[in-house]
């Protein structure tokens, strides 16, 4: 148990934002809905899974919708009580702790924010180990956890409870709403218990997004060139270097979709690398050649200060740097990859795990 | 208070289905629903408004939707009974009775089933006088009450609760899930109290489609010509006969939308009348010259039996009666013709009462 100071917090987002694969929200975005939250509300503690009772009823939340739409329109924070107090009417019962559902710039923060608010610690943990767009792409669904009751607030004041009959019904209800209510909405989601979190959640993923956001921000500290000394932290495959030379770009169905296109720089001059996404970064690709894809996660940074670039602000011309990390193991089973598998996402390609896709390739797998 | 036998429904059917002015659903569809339930659970008591106690709680039923997808996707029975259980828990109240929000063929007889399910009484009363296609075009709404808390479920399983801000959200938020659940949802919506029906509820309704079925059926019983009677017993205004000679059609948004052209028989030999329609028809023009338009009622029957016509079963070569209804005093003041009123449907034109737009034509209206 420890109480997050604002450096922590920065780090978190920071770290966050990377392991979000592009999606997961803008992390100055996030920083800044959660600071403001401890500011008003007072500060949050962040407790280790194995702190949670067995019995304890833990509600994770999270923004759903298009991250550019986030940009704009920004929570007001009545959301958060509102859907607390859904959730505990429904169930008639307390909520004794919040969680992220992913990492991400924003959805790291959030339950931060609700913390913060409701007066419950968070959770270090959360159900993906990364970012993923929709709502049955959680390991809380490979382990048969329904998503639902779940509840569905905006910034305006609707609040709607559902009880879906499976987590894909959750998906495309609550995704329709996100459109109709103007691109985000905030969700409780997933709620369990201490013991069903012990068995799917990806343990200690804020811890591991700040120790990610501390080297990023110490990376000019010491003699190790800044790429190398990431990638060494993250154990992360370099996938390319270049300048983003196009980016397509639709915000559709409540996601942001597009193809990013990158003209190779320093080693990779003369070569092309694109990326697919929705919401997150889905398929690498280096001309032909896959480098990697969905659920491994597929990382952009910029090439001069290693801060993560989130889908939404790709733009012409930045130097990036492409990064291949593995995902949790709990995403290479074999209802892992039908969940989060390029095949689910309409790309005809088996998943092949990154380190033998990355095998003989200069890795720092180590 | 009576109890309904078959005959009574199958006329309650019939003549909402012509209130229902080309929406409201399939009247056999909708029988064969009622009929049903009512085999299935035992009879049903419809009571009049004046006995139903001030602090009761009343919960309306419909289905939502577009009515072309009503006929291939049925409810299946166990909506009622979730959409009940879900608002008695919400309110933590049994539910005293419940009503039709509107008059139609499907929409008059939901009510029907569900009374006989959940054991209930249903009250003669709606909240249309007629049908139109969306939320907030409800009696209540012109009096300032709530459309939520309201619940949606389809046939699958899926329930959600909404509490809205408004009910133009209501309508926004759950036409996005009719769309997402497949065009077609079962909603309880308005709940209100015994008090509030008496105020806002268009009274009879129920008793009076069933005069108008019984017309429709005994049409053939008399001297007078079928449609002169039929004309007689609404107060209607001819409006057009005609072979139907075009239907332009298209389902989107949840919704039947489309125009209807009809080329003129009889004394109407060489004109032209052109109907468009959202669910309900909602504007008739002969040539340029405007007949009628929403909130008054726009009615299609066939010529040869005078049974009503909605808009999903709209064919080609169909010999057809256009009738128009003076609509209930409410929905010609301010806030009920902003609400319904011919530029809520986006068309640039007045709403000028049918009695004056027929001043010297031929008219039924005794």
């Amino acid at each position: 148990m420890r109480t997050l100071d604002k450096q922590t917090i920065e780090d978190i987002a920071s770290g966050a934002a990377l392991l979000g694969s592009g999606g997961g929200g803008d992390p100055y975005i996030g920083k800044l809905m959660a600071l403001q939250a401890i500011k008003k509300y007072g500060p949050v503690t962040m407790i280790d899974v194995d702190e949670v009772p067995d019995d304890a009823f833990i509600v994770p939340t999270a923004l759903m919708g298009a991250p550019t739409v986030l940009i704009e329109k920004l929570s007001n924070g009545s959301e958060c009580k509102r859907a607390f107090e859904a959730m505990e009417k429904y169930f008639g019962k307390k909520i004794y702790a919040t969680m992220p559902i992913e990492a991400g710039g924003v959805n790291s923060m959030i339950p931060l924010a609700v913390a913060a608010q409701m007066k419950v610690p968070v959770i270090d943990v959360d159900g993906m180990g990364r970012a993923f767009p929709e709502i049955q792409m959680v390991t809380c669904h490979l382990h048969g956890i329904p998503s639902s009751p779940m509840v569905v607030t905006d910034e305006k004041g609707n609040v709607a409870v559902l009880d879906t009959i499976s987590n894909n019904w959750s998906e495309k209800i609550a995704r329709a709403m996100t459109v109709a209510q103007g691109g985000s909405v905030m969700v409780c989601i997933y709620p369990m218990t201490g013991k069903d979190i012990k068995q799917c959640g990806i343990r200690r993923i804020m811890s591991y997004s700040e120790e990610i956001g501390r080297a990023i921000r110490d990376s000019n500290k010491y003699d190790i060139p800044p790429v190398k000394q990431l990638l060494n932290k993250i154990n992360g495959f370099e996938l390319f270097k270049g300048k983003i030379s196009d980016v397509l770009r639709e915000t559709k169905g409540g996601f942001n979709s597009g193809t990013l296109k990158i003209d190779g720089l320093k080693d990779y001059r003369g070569e092309n690398c694109e990326v697919n996404f929705q919401n997150e970064n889905l398929v690498a690709k280096k001309g032909e050649k896959i480098l990697a894809t969905t659920p491994d996660l597929i990382c952009l940074v910029d090439l001069e200060n290693i801060t993560p670039i989130t889908t939404d602000s790709l733009k012409y011309g930045r130097r990036v740097l492409v990064i291949g990390l593995k995902c949790d193991d709990q995403w290479r089973t074999k209802k892992g990859i039908e969940t989060v598998g390029p095949r689910h996402f309409g790309y005809d390609m088996d998943y092949i795990p990154i380190e033998k896709r990355m095998k003989g390739v200069d890795s720092y797998d180590l």
